[in-house]
């Protein structure tokens, strides 16, 4: 499809180090993806995201469509011209959201009727009015409509998510429309390797320029989701990218880029940032910590952030406690900037085939604990 | 004092333009300085504000004071060391605060005993411990304690305010010590041109490097504190800065510059635009408005900040609508734009002379309510 391509240019074992190209521009993979529900990610602005190397940004089609609404995007040029965000922009197709955040739904097999969570307005999501909502934003990647079930569902009420997802996938499919969109299709099937690998069959069947697997954020355990990402690594296809929706930590991040993965979102750092958490080379730390009231250091010494080159641990814990907003935005620019950090150095090393060496020592520094624990 | 100057550069009128020194920076003159009350401006890091011109902060001793501690800033080596704003600080006293925020307080010739707003714990505020406070805070200019009365307080009630402000500005100054600070006086007097007067004159025979006019922005009748400036042109003196404390409006600015003021400090701009209420040069403007639902401008096309080079109307009323911290920054961005950049013109226009065509001009565009009226 025009503007678009995908390349795994390096391999070290199973992690893939490629290029995504999108009309909006080109995404060094294994990527993460900061989440920008409403079309803009939480306290920071676009051009700080731009200068800590974010490229590509997630929004979400549930949000959009129920504020401002995806006409009003729509008639404004879309998601990058109403937003200003210039570069590559994915959406999530609104299943996840109304299965975790919509009051009274009602599903059936056209689609998830549900009370917005906002004014309580009744709204109708199918995969025609996902693709729709999806065409009026304008992302450069879009996703199929799916049911995701909570991590505990019972296996029958996972195969026939499963299942449906597999039809609503072939819907999504045909109302898409603008060949400057890439779709891609969502594999379910919770930790079940049997249904996860019927899921992958039938969506590669169908046929879709990337895939992602959804359902591996939502309390399964993690030994389960590590099985899946094994197991699927042989069945999608080696050429196209995969994404890994919603996850994770640093170590989740590390952990799924070790069995195949190119693409990651996740609300993590940008959350916890609000709430004080903050991710470093050495573990976590909680800026309300008393420790932290007269330390003069910044967050991470060898962090070159806005943030670590400008604010001390005593100012962004008194800044916390004082309830300024630029506590958030500064711990969450440094919060994106690990993770964007952490993604380089990965893609490098899987670039130097030095992976596993790199993955040992992260993941022993990440451990230590020097910080407060984690 | 060492590293400090103020020199009246050029006049119109009774309009001055002139250039402060202090040890952290230069500060040409008629300032705003944005209010950063703990020790930061509300949802705007340092880094935007010195791009859109703020070269002074204004914080407050009676924040600090409660919160980290003045002990737990000294001990991090000062305000600037602490905030990382490394340009000029000037401190408020804590004599406005604690007779605005404090509960149960308890005047007395010796000071104010007062609980605390954030966690009733007790205090005093005296000219002896302001000056404490405000020595370990280390801003390059701070402010003697002042009993500032409300605005309809009785004249019995205001004479004695002012008579006790020039007994504790004499304390403040003798228990002043740091040669790295201008400490300032402050006049009261209500709308009351005799108190006023008797205020000013005892505050010169004091002597201090700058004046500061307090309780005129406290609800009196504009006419009054017109009257109160044009009364005190002429007893200050003429070489000394002056500052017009807790002012204004952009029309406040003009007619205090009109009336040979040199200083301001206000949180009318950082706090409408957290509520949606832009300034711009056609007047003001209310984001939450519905005819902004889809409109592509900039909040002011006349304007070259980041929000009015990046963000439509439409895109800011989406952010506000959704509870977006972006939304806060971008408009706390553009409302300081707007008064640093019309406090540079008007310097420009004293230079040139043209002060008076300048804010005629100024002032007819300002009401024009070409958006949505004030």
């Amino acid at each position: 499809m025009a503007g678009f391509s995908f390349e795994v240019e390096a391999r070290d074992g199973r992690a893939r180090a490629g290029r995504l190209v999108t009309p909006h521009g080109e995404v060094a993979t294994p990527a993460f993806m900061p989440v920008g529900t409403s079309g803009a990610v939480k306290a920071v602005l676009h051009r700080d995201l731009r200068e800590i190397g974010a490229r590509i940004l997630l929004a979400n089609a549930y949000h959009l469509m129920l504020r401002p609404g995806d006409a009003v995007v729509a008639a404004l040029g879309g998601l990058h011209a109403f937003s200003g965000w210039d570069g590559p922009f994915l959406t999530d197709s609104g299943g996840y959201q109304v299965f975790s955040l919509a009051a009274l739904r009602k599903l059936d097999e056209e689609g998830v009727r549900f009370q917005s969570h906002l004014d309580g307005s009744s709204h109708l999501l199918s995969p025609e009015r996902s693709m729709e909502v999806q065409q009026h934003l304008g992302a450069d990647i879009v996703m199929a409509f799916d049911e995701c079930p909570p991590g505990d569902a019972p296996r029958a009420v996972v195969a026939e998510a499963t299942s449906r997802t597999a039809r609503w996938a072939r819907r999504s499919r045909e109302a898409h429309r603008r060949p400057d969109q890439w779709l891609f299709g969502i594999v379910q099937g919770g930790v079940h390797l049997d249904l996860r690998e019927t899921s992958a069959r039938d969506l590669v069947e169908i046929g879709f320029p990337g895939y992602a697997l959804g359902g591996l954020s939502v309390g399964e355990p993690k030994p389960g989701r590590d099985r899946v990402l094994e197991h699927l690594d042989t069945i999608l296809p080696a050429e196209k990218p995969r994404y890994l929706m919603g996850v994770g930590t640093p170590e989740d991040l590390i952990d799924g880029v070790a069995r195949g993965i190119d693409m990651f979102d996740c609300v993590l750092p940008t959350r916890n940032a609000r709430n004080g958490q903050l991710f470093t080379s050495r573990g976590r730390l909680s800026i309300r910590n008393a420790r932290h009231r007269e330390d003069p250091r910044p967050p991470d010494p060898s962090c070159a952030c806005l943030t670590c080159r400008t604010a001390s641990r005593a100012y962004l814990r008194h800044l916390h406690q004082a309830n300024e907003m630029t506590a958030a935005t500064l711990m969450t620019i440094h919060n994106l900037s690990f993770y964007l950090d952490t993604m380089e150095a990965m893609r490098q090393s899987i670039r130097l085939c030095r992976f596993e060496e790199w993955r040992g020592t992260t993941l022993r520094r990440l451990a230590a604990a020097e910080q407060d624990g984690s």
